[in-house]
């Protein structure tokens, strides 16, 4: 392969799960195209990078000072995750009109990140300041996510707001049959009446 | 979603086989990578676009006159593909020491593509410009692939070339119990004595 080829097929395989003929694949799609396409694609990472930046208030991406969701929203229910990248999924459910804190990880340290390295101290500012009535931990549902939802929970207490955590149970449409023990012991736990 | 983070998604978007979750994730990769690393991407895809163009020998990509390959090898045998991206791949096979030939696709009525759109006059030319000894039908072993294959081989015959076509059978590793009925019948009628 010549050198402009082989260095856009490098760049395509250091994206996350794609391998080397994926990466030959999406090479061959771009030089195939228009000039036009390319100089658009290529505007598109540059672009994105230069003006993409953290939400002054939440941490969510953003183009502006404060993300869509902070200039429009009240802070009466804040929704803490671990990533900006939970937001969207999130802001698929409707009926949801509070905003979000990102978190920047979770409590983790075989990774080395402890409560200092996450924007703790930030939400506590924020619960204070607008006079927040809930604060929701959405962070995974695993080892990491929990302890650090129950860290937070322990120092948010004080505060008298309220703090809640997503429910973990059986996803929509799943099988019980194919359900682990600890998704089961939660489900029931977390048991109804109805 | 913002304007800078969706347009790059849609992007990504674009390339073959990369949905909504994908796409979302190569555009996070890039956003949370370097600025250098973003700058690195876009002038890949840049220089790739602007750079590479085909071989005028054999239609290959290349970023020179000639592709690497028709500058250092004979062109005693000429292995004759459909597209250029399917080079890489035969060049994996050590021992050929021959030389290719891209068609541009193969005759495909219901595409409206009939031998004069694939590069066959240029075939015939390099043949007896070159004196080349053999021609080997490397395009797809499925309908279009082996009419084409049958179409070009006829139109060589006067030049006196000997024309081979690669063998159809089963391929290495794979079980005879999901083979299907055409490849079968491919691999009995070219059986050979061991």
């Amino acid at each position: 392969m010549n050198q402009p080829l082989e260095n856009l097929v490098n760049k395509f395989r250091s994206l996350p799960g794609v391998g080397l003929k994926t990466a030959q694949r999406y090479a061959y799609f771009v030089i195939n195209g228009t000039t036009e396409g390319a100089k658009d694609f290529a505007n598109a990472i540059l672009d994105a990078k230069e003006k993409i930046h953290f939400c002054q208030e939440c941490g969510n991406y953003t183009d502006k000072e404060l993300c869509e969701i902070c200039d429009k929203r009240k802070a009466d229910i804040i929704c803490v995750v671990a990533e900006a990248k939970d937001i969207p999924v999130l802001e698929k459910v409707k009926n949801f009109s509070g905003v979000y804190h990102v978190l920047g990880g979770t409590i983790s340290p075989l990774d080395g990140r402890g409560p200092n390295d996450l924007k703790i101290k930030e939400l506590l500012a924020r619960i204070e300041k607008h006079n927040t009535q809930e604060v929701i931990m959405a962070t995974n549902p695993d080892v990491e996510g929990d302890a650090t939802a129950m860290y937070i929970a322990r120092l948010l207490r004080p505060l008298g707001v309220k703090i809640t955590r997503i429910a973990q149970g059986i996803s929509m449409g799943s099988d019980i049959e194919y359900a682990d023990e600890m998704t089961l012991t939660r489900a029931l736990e977390s048991r109804r009446e109805i």
